[in-house]
């Protein structure tokens, strides 16, 4: 849609607002419960912020301009960090809720005073603009951000469309008003073999009010190319250009690598306006271009804040929900987070930045990037399945694109290309999910070919010659053996379940014989998934509290404990490894009560329940196991005490890393009272509804509710259950349920009804 | 034209070989006096090799399919030293004559024996295949390579296309034989801010004929997108992949970054030849299989030999001349390096890598880059204003495309990117050269854009605002100093000369005023040109002899006495600077016999007389300067001396780099008698012709012709001299006496005759 179709909105809007109706006579907007300053803090010194960030961007757009608080240091990933008072400027490329650092690319920042004096430096590559500036002079939601930056009198606003970034800046009188224009801002500057490094950047005059620009660099994402012209309202008079070593004045353009910056001057009279629209492309100058002219062709600012509200408010209330304010404000930045990403890398034109580092053209314009799968495979995307089908065809067509010039399916995808961050190839699962839930709009043989390919084409972490030999990994040949054992086993269970729908028997065998293969590694002595070396012997000395990060050890970013729990395929073929159901939940009652605070944790664990990590993503699936036992209240407890105690609507909301939507997918799914344990088989364990009422627009026009009689902090525990008014005792929904536009009804209470859901685990399949 | 159009010609060299025709009644062919292994070797240890490559490639063609002898050394960088006596393999892409490496692209290297055992090793990132050769089963010529790999006991031929390679290998009796990929061959690992890194690499098996892959690196080029596919005539039975940390055996790809190989293992009987040929593109692999396909659509490799020799012996055959077999293999030799660049990077369809990391669309499907333009503009380019008109007008488009996508015009350019490498904007004289000359089929008022801004733009050793403040570079601002004023006078000369040809009277004055800031750097009491400081104090202490590299003193790799004689555009007034003719005489006499063996040397500085440094640039045209002074004949006999002792038809045949057909072209010209001294004024100064004739087929359809009586060792002075029969007295020619298919008649004689030509210098200007 384009900005001005929404004329008539914003009049009604404006309408509104001057009205003053009582929000009881006008429903009031779920984005007005976003708060995007959720996730910006750590909830303490020791663990992780959510590393989101304030600033505008549209669902799944692929400009995010927001807020820098810091410069040089790595953390948070996202650039911003609520506890910081000073900012450097406004970039247009933001990760939401990572753990390493990239993007943050094409830097702006507003000042006043002396230009000139302010350029004349030696150290012109780490100096910065920064301004202090105050909470209480901040707001942002959905689309917009504001911020007085007290240091030079300036009030900066920002919205963005998909490709670009606009700002507003209300200057103060000054005769050395400008911007800098900052080409050489990154968070990773020489933290290692990821450190940012720039190859090559410009900046160009265009004209007075045009300057047009790139760097190419290498980073995270091993090479990305960036490429931005911005246009500016008020003419500037003169300019100041920095390559990192000399400053030149006037000058049309400024070209190297590192420190390349740019300051523009202009006379600026009391509370002038000053309008920047910065367009972005991956793949050229003549693109951006192309992508502002078509986004933001005028100077409305308002208009583009309206029309980035509107986008948000369209996918949001796919989902209503009852509830304390508090629950909506998690709840809906929760979904905020979840439709950040991924991001669609493609140009307005179609031209896209390939795998293989080529350019790509997409008929359908749309090239989707940022895949966080080791994390967002679990929740977001069954999530997605059901409130943005259309845009799972379009994640998987970018998964199968990246596949072909690749050779293999995303693992985790950057700007168009490869990082190999974390392990497993999580594509499968969100792949199969879909293809078994009946999404259209992908080449379901074309993707089974994929996901076959990416399970058995060895690669970087996945050397399944040596899996295939062993049938576990050996940590002496690959690291992290137990966690990708684990996590090859599930993905394997779900290739044969494709296979099995597609008719393809041999194929079946081999990979639901390979889904076994976590048995490979049960030791029944102590009761864990343990390393074995390529003789099949146990790996010594073994200690379940002692952390692996990303090598070098047998578990990834966790213990021994909190990878116990993987077997999410095959719960009860687990449960009789561990000596049954009774051996089941007396180790997950260990597990959620097993303080241990000797021990050296990795940096992603935190928010923890016992040896609970809700902070990371290999618990997050562990609270609904009690369900699978014959124990549902147990989950019921543990999923109400993660809800009620490691989310919060304040900026330390999270308990650890935001990972591009997954930390939010588990409270919007656990809120409404279920969740998916098996991420593609189509059902959903049953927790603790927090709501009191849930309900989904779907896409074939119907909707599913959830009804939750006595929703209370006491009443945690199901009393009872119905289903479409009838009663109903199974410990799990279908996803076939939510597509029948179902009907679920929780009657909570203070105290466990031990006799509901105890002879109905969810089962392993449901198709 | 295509390969099967040869057929005929083919046929008919068959039958002249088979025919044994005395050499007398066939014309021997210009290209079989083409010794491509001169500058391999270097003259002696503290000099540079020419490094020149011995393998097959096209004029101006994308590939150069030649061996490798070293692997991790940083010399020479063309990839073959002479002097070596082991071959790693055969890479696509070589540099001709550079001093710093890169390219080195898809390494192929033949095996036989044991390929399991040879591929079970941990340190495959630094692992090579290397076989053991000799010269004596070696030969060269242009279009084709051949060697004996004794190791392997291997026949490998190689010939070329624009884009693609082929090779020709003849296999022993072997259950192991196979063929190694290695996408991790580079020369600059770990040497420094221009040391290789890969950034991505791949190889993937698209049947067992077929291969395709890419690589992306850092280097001296910043960044360089490497793709190809290679077609085999032998299916493979096996394959092994590396990826720099793990063995795969018979999988379908593998890809990372650092250490990515492949080998390829098939059975081989006696005397089986196996054919590769191998299609490269900067922009993408199905760039990469068009070219290939475009070029070798089948397999006949004789073919494709005889297609490279014919387009060889058109190229070099513009230029006739008689002399002795020695004197004719280094010409032909020389013009032969001089066709090797630049290089037209566009693939077959017109895709090109651009100067800002796009990639651009050429209509003509052309676009030139290697432009070692602070070598080249001295001769090499005027040598193709001569013999290739029509490729100066693409080289100029491409700096012009260059310009527009980058912002200045090309400074020496690779891969289609900027590397900053050396001083000046020598872009400008190679313009100007060409428009003054009237060279057809580029936008001369475009072109004068581009020169303009580049003379204006401030950029990397180039900063104009400092330049225009001070009338010279201070060395405490810029480094350089000394060599960057001196350079930059000249090509503001330059741009001077086009203004006023275009018109443009304001630019004129501009230029042609800053055209003499050489004078603000002549110090009268030492006689040099010396460096001073921000204060304009010369800096202290100051030592002629004392040389510069490339940053941190005065000089760029030379000292004061080859820096001295660097006013080319007005040799008049630089005399007048130096006290007159007579000092002048004087300090050129004392530059060509100065001896010191104290001062350590730059390294690019060889092939000595005294002061004069012929092993590099800043030399050139230092000897021709006694022509300007009414003492020709002095240049006759240093010009003479050069000739004859400082190259020769032998591995170490240059007394420095080549550099991209400086080198040789400074021959080519000398040869005949005249060399460009200012190569933008359209005037040759006469030195001492060696040849005893010389006819260059012009494109205009006449001959200009050089004869020159009692050529010999002995008679290197110029007796007298006709101009089309009649009496010549100038010490120069015009470029439109060469257009006009003059006829110039030299007679030689063993003494000076020191009438000649004393009173008729080179003017400064021609037109």
């Amino acid at each position: 849609m384009k900005p001005y179709q929404n004329y008539l909105v914003t009049l009604l809007i404006i309408l509104g607002s001057f009205l003053e109706l009582p929000a009881q006579t006008v429903n009031k907007k779920v984005t007005s419960y976003v708060n995007p300053f959720i996730g910006t803090a750590a909830v303490d010194k020791k663990s992780l912020p959510g590393c989101t960030f304030p600033g505008a961007t549209m669902p799944f757009g692929f400009v995010q301009l927001s807020p820098d608080t810091k410069h040089e240091v790595n953390r948070p990933c996202s650039g911003y960090d609520y506890n910081d008072n000073t900012i450097v400027g406004f970039s247009h490329t933001h990760l939401n809720g990572t753990g390493i650092a990239d993007l943050l690319d094409v830097l702006i920042m507003p000042i006043t005073g002396d230009v000139k004096k302010a350029a004349d430096y030696k150290d012109s590559a780490s100096r910065d603009f920064r301004s202090a500036f105050s909470h209480s002079q901040e707001q942002a939601r959905p689309g917009y951000y504001q911020v007085k930056l007290t240091d030079y009198n300036v009030n900066a606003e920002l919205t963005a469309t998909e490709h670009a970034g606009f700002h507003r800046y209300t200057f103060p009188q000054s005769a050395g008003a400008g911007f800098v224009i900052d080409m050489d801002h990154s968070r990773l500057k020489g933290t290692g073999n990821r450190s940012a490094k720039i190859i090559s950047a410009e900046i160009r005059i265009v004209d007075n009010r045009t300057i047009e620009g790139y760097r190419v660099l290498t980073g995270w994402a091993k090479m990305r190319r960036v490429y931005f012209r911005a246009e500016f309202s008020q003419p500037f008079t003169s300019n100041i250009l920095i390559d990192g070593k000399r400053v030149y004045e006037n000058k049309p353009l400024v070209m190297g690598a590192e420190g390349i910056k740019a300051i523009f001057n202009f006379a600026s009279t009391a509370n002038e306006q000053v309008l920047v629209k910065v367009g972005l492309s991956a793949i050229s100058v003549a693109n951006a271009k192309e992508n502002l002219a078509a986004e933001i062709p005028g100077w409305n600012f308002d208009q583009v804040v309206v029309h980035a509200e509107n986008a948000w408010e369209k996918e949001l209330k796919q989902i209503q929900i009852e509830g304390t304010d508090k629950q909506k404000r998690i709840f809906y930045t929760g979904l905020y987070h979840a439709f950040i990403q991924p991001n669609n890398t493609a140009d307005v034109n179609g031209d896209y930045p390939a795998a293989d580092y080529t350019t790509g053209r997409a008929a359908d314009k749309i090239h989707y990037s940022t895949f966080s799968l080791w994390d967002t495979y679990r929740a977001a995307h069954p999530l997605y399945t059901i409130v943005q089908p259309g845009r799972t065809a379009g994640f998987i067509n970018s998964m199968i694109r990246h596949y072909d010039s690749y050779g293999i399916l995303p693992i985790w995808s950057l700007w168009g290309v490869e990082t190999y961050c974390m392990i497993g190839n999580h594509a499968i699962p969100v792949i199969v999910d879909a293809a078994l839930k009946g999404i259209k709009g992908f080449d379901v043989n074309k993707a089974y070919e994929a996901i076959k390919g990416s399970s058995t084409r060895d690669h970087i972490q996945s050397p399944f010659g040596i899996y295939d030999k062993y049938g576990y990994m050996p940590e002496d040949l690959q690291s992290q053996s137990v966690s990708i054992t684990l996590e090859t086993a599930y993905n394997d269970w779900c290739v044969a379940q494709l296979a099995k729908k597609l008719g393809k028997k041999d194929d079946y065998d081999f990979f639901i014989k390979r889904s076994g293969n976590y048995r490979n590694l049960f030791e029944t002595g102590t009761g864990f998934f343990r390393a074995k070396d390529k003789d099949g012997k146990w790996m010594e000395p073994f200690d379940p509290l002692q952390y692996g990060g990303n090598g070098g050890q047998p578990y990834t970013e966790g213990n021994a404990w909190q990878y116990l729990w993987y077997v999410p395929h095959n719960v009860p073929d687990f449960m009789n490894l561990m000596g049954g159901k009774k051996a089941f939940v007396n180790k997950l009652d260990e597990f959620f009560t097993l303080v241990d605070t000797v021990k050296r944790k990795n940096g992603n664990a935190s928010g923890f329940i016992g040896q609970y990590a809700h902070g990371n993503e290999p618990s997050h699936h562990a609270a609904y196991l009690y369900d699978y036992a014959g124990e549902p209240w147990k989950t019921q407890f543990y999923v109400n005490k993660v809800l009620n105690e490691l989310y919060d609507d304040q900026p330390a909301g999270y308990s650890g890393n935001e990972d591009c939507g997954q930390m939010s997918s588990w409270y919007i799914f656990s809120a409404m009272g279920f969740y998916p344990v098996n991420p593609a088989n189509g059902i959903y364990a049953i927790g603790s509804p927090l709501l009191s009422k849930a309900t989904i627009d779907l896409h074939n026009g119907k909707k599913f509710r959830v009804l939750v009689k006595n929703a209370s902090k006491e009443n945690i525990y199901i009393q009872s259950m119905k289903m479409n008014g009838k009663a109903y005792t199974k410990t799990y929904i279908t996803h076939q349920d939510i597509l029948n536009g179902s009907s679920v009804e929780f009657t909570m209470g203070p105290e466990p009804n031990k006799t509901w859901g105890v002879h109905t685990p969810p089962p392993v399949e449901s198709w």
